[in-house]
């Protein structure tokens, strides 16, 4: 497996295009639709948080049918959520426009929508964006890169990539873009991503992969414990690589999911960074729990405390916020088995020993935590599984783009 | 019942005392003690965290085994968490002074320390101040309210109530004081409350009675879902209003549990509005739950959101934040059930009518955001049990106090 330059329209078959509809931004794009040549064998998770968007709900309905899927169209400015019986007619009034100038059929078009909740969408400028960007769809990257542009929110980089892999003696594609930047603490994918791939592998088994990888990639990120109404992580398989249809875990189903990890751990870390006024990346790695649950439980409670995200905006060592993070997620251990490290491109300091704190240097602290990416280690002790969560520092940004978010 | 100027030291035979003793904060008081003439029944609830710091496993001993309780030695700037045989070994040298000092047995000495986590405890300061204190206890309603001060960390303003009831014809006192502003999220209970009293009640039922009350009281608040390592609240009852000791839930129960409510509510309302950095108060009701258990989940996740403690902050009424807090919190609903209203001093306003947003006066809303106490009112309109949350706004200064809480 290898990262290229792309996103994606780098697989095989996939066009994007982007617009400026005016839905509530000024002055910037805010749909982006990308589709396919053929239809697409699909699959997705989305949010569990009860309160899911129309869009969700169409979504989940596309994908659970297991109809193929040709095109999805994404809006940012607005959620979709909350939205009543008006909210399900813009999913239907937006695929349908797809089907008028796309010529791809309403019924394999996924929608996907982010931005404020509890406000209904312009429906006319959502059809005129359509018909817009169904007379620009393009393969090229730099057509990939703009989608992955106008789907941003308060994100202040965007996010994609695109890797190859050999599946059956074929060169596969596999490209994906993400945003995301607050509301985000995914719990069965993340805000919105969206992958496309050449590989030929029946739906179950893309189900499967998908389902599987994101429990360690996009469920393990935190910016702010918010759930979203929206969630979505979308992948679309087109078969034009010419691989021999991946029907069992052979080989070629392996190399794609490596490449799936890849992809995914790749966004979701890169939203994680970018989230909401953050100035750092926040890595936690658990090592030897007990079992697989607990090192993501204890790892996703050090990066989700907003204390131990505090401390680790100003550089501080506190480490007790967390072990009291960890105390708090669930997971049953003894404090007095337990390690825990600061570490980073700064070098490596322990700080607590078994149940007993370290009397430690607090230059060397300040220089580790002070890079751009920090992470804190923990070795339990207490058996052999692992997990590494993302989150990012909380900042006095966060407070300011959030208590004023709608004007 | 009704509320009378005091504290801890309003019951009969209740003393208090505070000291400077240099633990961490200089200038300033940062021990108290609470005794009393004799000994009494206790009860207590304690942190839930997995990391319990060393006082709360000492107290818990203390209150399980089945002893009396005659003092309460409390100190603010370390939480002795974290700490080791080093940590147990400081409680015990505590409760021996007392009993050197004041002459109170030291298996009937209570502890409870608060502030930085994985510091060990200066114990000849802690001693030296026992003995400073012993020396000055004292009955008046301005030593409890010094000691009520003397355990502050970031806190703003101290906290103290004192209600008068009848039992068996006597009047009976109760008393209490509590801290708490960051890392305030009880399960069990809160960080430190301590509550006096001079009714006669079997331990049982005094047990009982606290347990019962904190579940609508201390553990529906939150300022930003760190459960602490040192939650720790303490009852004493020293039987000295003379009333028939109560030793079933008779009228005389019922009255003291009414007390209980109030001044367990007050405090925590009092800590809860006293968040760290923030403005104001945040209180969610929800009514018409299908359970007891879904209103308290639901109405603790809306004031537990960082996005609604940010809208709240600034006067946001960004209503589709608090219905994706509902949605995660993992009670099961319908949004098409759901009523969702703003209510301050200023008015009230609905926002959101059973699935669909409305179209509500923003400069209205903003008006009510503005006072010193807003509440979201949701009805559920799927049963009849409700619950009240009390948390605060989430703002820079948060941020501020806790990126650098060491130095």
């Amino acid at each position: 497996m290898k990262e290229i330059k792309g996103g994606v329209t780098s697989p095989k078959g996939f066009k994007a295009a982007d617009c400026a509809a005016g839905i509530k931004y000024q002055g910037r794009t805010d749909m982006a639709m990308v589709s396919s040549d053929v239809p697409c064998d699909c699959a997705g998770t989305f949010t569990s948080n009860v309160v899911k968007a129309a869009c969700v709900q169409w979504d989940m309905d596309l994908v659970y049918s297991g109809r193929k899927m040709q095109a999805v169209v994404v809006n940012s400015g607005i959620a979709n959520a909350c939205t009543g019986k008006e909210g399900f007619e813009a999913c239907e009034k937006t695929a349908k426009a797809v089907e008028k100038y796309a010529n791809i059929p309403a019924d394999t078009v996924a929608v996907a929508s982010t931005g404020v909740i509890g406000m209904q969408l312009p429906v006319e400028k959502l059809t005129a964006g359509v018909e817009a960007m169904s007379g620009t769809l393009d393969g090229s990257t730099e057509a990939g890169t703009a989608a992955s542009k106008a789907i941003m929110t308060t994100d202040t980089v965007n996010k994609e990539i695109a890797v190859t892999f050999e599946a059956g003696g074929k060169t596969v594609t596999l490209g994906g873009m993400s945003k995301g930047s607050g509301m985000i603490h995914p719990n069965m994918c993340t805000m919105l991503g969206f992958l496309t791939t050449d590989l030929s592998i029946e739906k179950s088994l893309l189900q499967e992969a998908l389902s599987d990888v994101i429990k360690d990639t996009f469920n393990m990120i935190t910016v702010d414990g918010d759930t979203s109404t929206n969630d979505t992580l979308l992948i679309m398989a087109n078969g034009l690589a010419g691989n021999e249809t991946i029907k069992e875990k052979n080989n070629d189903y392996y190399s794609f999911k490596e490449a799936l990890f890849h992809v995914c751990r790749y966004l979701a870390r890169r939203m994680a960074s970018d989230g909401e006024g953050a100035t750092k990346l926040f890595e936690a790695k658990v090592v030897n729990a007990k079992t697989k649950e607990d090192a993501r439980t204890l790892s996703r409670a050090i990066v989700g405390s907003n204390l131990s995200k505090a401390a680790i905006y100003g550089c501080d060592a506190n480490f007790g916020r967390f072990l009291c993070a960890m105390g708090y997620s669930g997971a049953k251990f003894d404090q007095t088995d337990v390690e825990l490290f600061f570490e980073s491109k700064a070098g490596r300091l322990q700080v607590f020993d078994k149940g007993t704190p370290l009397d430690f240097d607090e230059d060397f602290a300040v220089k580790i935590m002070k890079e751009d990416e920090v992470t804190v280690f923990v070795d339990m002790h207490e058996g052999s599984e692992e997990a590494t969560a993302w989150g990012c520092d909380l900042t006095y940004d966060y407070v300011k783009i959030n208590a004023d978010y709608r004007s």
